[in-house]
């Protein structure tokens, strides 16, 4: 077993990594925070993984070390944000605060994102608003890789969605998924271990469900959760996040891993958050989420079941538990950041110093 | 078969029995638009199938024939309307007009509504704000028919999710959903005609999956399509429709079809609308819709597929044929019409006259 990793020390890595390729001290700061607290979470697939990526396509010049995301227009409820090709966390959290302070003065606001990358868990940004009191939505498109009913390769991205919502004595209720039945963060897990996949993940290069995850997402697709309900939400995430925010949409959208990293992704978000102060009382509302909640609680459980989770609990569990214990990075995760000290000339042991 | 009916002439016959029983000319002819509409999409199981019983609940008192929606507190970009236990349609187009009427001044607005009942298809409402130029999101709450991974009854509502997004030559992007693999009619309609269902879409007492629908509701639950997902996103829905409207939540909402009619049901139900003008050109943004709508077309097709369907396409070619030649209404809803017509003595010949 790999020993668990203490917060701290992950979060200091993460932060030499990026100033080590020019992101500002605030940046690589912002962009830590999103990783590291996602690693908390146990969403392995999204968090400090994925930094070796970025850093390639910094130092590759597609993302802008120096990068600053700017408001291109904007409303009393409403904003479009040019990303300016800063990391995607740099961006996207600009643009989740900038709906905050908007829906702060008229209940709820939207942000559309351009010009932004690959921006890690969603949750995060949704978690954001949680936090500050209000309703958080987040979400953003992707390069296709999810297939449709009738068609045979992949036609829109895993179009992450997340929400958070903020409760009284219980955490936020917090929900992070994507739009296929799993994410192709998974199949490429599996992928990298030889594994096979179950049944329902994705489609081969005939369009037919496989259980071989060799050649995605070289030939095949994910399939949506759910059928046209999935593919239906995929399209509803594209407009939003694509289309309405002047960002590229599906096959125009960059490879975050795989383009040249000379070029940038041009990734598009979308961000609402919804003021609970404007139209109850936090106290009101939070005793009722806390009410909701207890009732799942307290429902009879199916056999075999000895508690129903409400969304998110596991993950807070988890990051308690991270945030006392350190985090027990799986292995993928640790090859991920192995390579990347390597690339970088920084010393891997300070994770465990 | 039974022979077709003309569009027009269901519309007259919705009328007649809602002003028989007290409604006002213009509410009257607000829920039969929203019911006909509903049956041109060929969905059958929330259109002019549910009249009968929001009749008998008029007549009962629950739902208030004078019943006047009004908006109880509101700001620049919100609304919290109460329904004043009027017709579910009467109070949710008041909701979203009110919704459009905001965002068209602020980009983006959510109305939350409260003392609503049954507002028949989610759908309607999302294409309202379409049919304006805006982007429209629709959803409600219910009383408990679906369970969660790890219980054995149900927890949440069927809790209807709907989208509509204009494009230009072709007809609005239009989802509407239940968060259940299928919506509860589909089970009844099964359970009236003593036929079983596929295996995925109730679990019956014991908690586990079954193809008989005969016991439901009263036992068992409908599933929740994609596990977690579902249920996380039914739980967002009773946060925008229930807790933060106002409403009643889960199991203080009252059956609308079975409970005493003269008891108020409380329903919620939430209404967002986007402003496409404040933040782009419509002209763009229809193009861009277009071009999406191309795209999903001309994509490679699976074995046996010859056609790609967008959200809403196979609703708007049923609603082509339906103003042409007449809505092939289903003998479910024919007996839900002539129990009506016996009701009131109306004539329910007047349907093919």
């Amino acid at each position: 077993m790999t020993p668990t990793i203490p917060v701290a020390n992950l979060h200091r890595f993460c932060t030499a990594a990026l100033t080590a390729v020019g992101v500002g001290a605030a940046d690589a700061k912002t962009t830590a925070d999103v990783l590291v607290t996602t690693d908390t979470w146990g969403v392995f697939t999204h968090g400090t993984k994925s930094l070796r990526g970025y850093v390639k396509r910094l130092r590759g010049g597609g993302l802008r070390a120096a990068g600053k995301p700017k408001v291109l227009s904007d409303g009393p409820a409403w904003a479009i944000v040019d990303g300016d090709s800063a990391l995607g966390m740099v961006s996207s959290v600009f643009a989740m605060d900038t709906a905050i302070a908007k829906a702060k003065k008229t209940g709820i606001a939207y942000v559309g994102l351009r010009n932004s990358c690959h921006f890690g868990a969603a949750g995060y940004y949704a978690w954001r608003a949680a936090d500050a009191g209000l309703i958080g939505l987040a979400n953003a498109n992707d390069i296709p890789s999810v297939t449709a009913p009738g068609a045979r390769t992949a036609v829109t991205g895993s179009n992450p969605f997340a929400y958070a919502i903020p409760a009284g004595k219980h955490p936020p209720m917090m929900l992070d998924m994507a739009i296929s039945t799993v994410a192709g963060g998974k199949v490429y897990a599996a992928r990298t271990l030889g594994k096979p996949i179950p049944g329902d993940w994705i489609v081969g290069a005939d369009g037919k469900p496989t259980t071989d995850p060799s050649g995605f997402p070289q030939v095949g697709a994910l399939l949506p959760m759910a059928g046209h309900k999935g593919y239906g939400i995929a399209l509803l995430i594209e407009a939003l996040s694509g289309v309405l925010s002047g960002a590229a949409i599906t096959w125009q959208v960059g490879n975050w891993m795989q383009s040249d990293p000379s070029l940038p992704t041009r990734h598009g978000a979308s961000f609402i958050a919804i003021d609970i102060d404007a139209m109850s009382s936090q106290g009101e509302f939070r005793a009722r989420m806390d009410h909701l909640i207890d009732e799942l609680h307290a429902a009879p459980k199916s056999e075999g079941s000895d508690r129903i989770y409400v969304p998110g609990e596991i993950e807070w569990g988890k990051r308690a538990v991270a945030l006392q214990s350190g985090i027990p990075l799986p292995e993928d995760v640790l090859a991920n950041l192995r390579g990347l000290a390597d690339d970088l000339h920084l010393d891997l042991q300070t994770l465990w110093a």
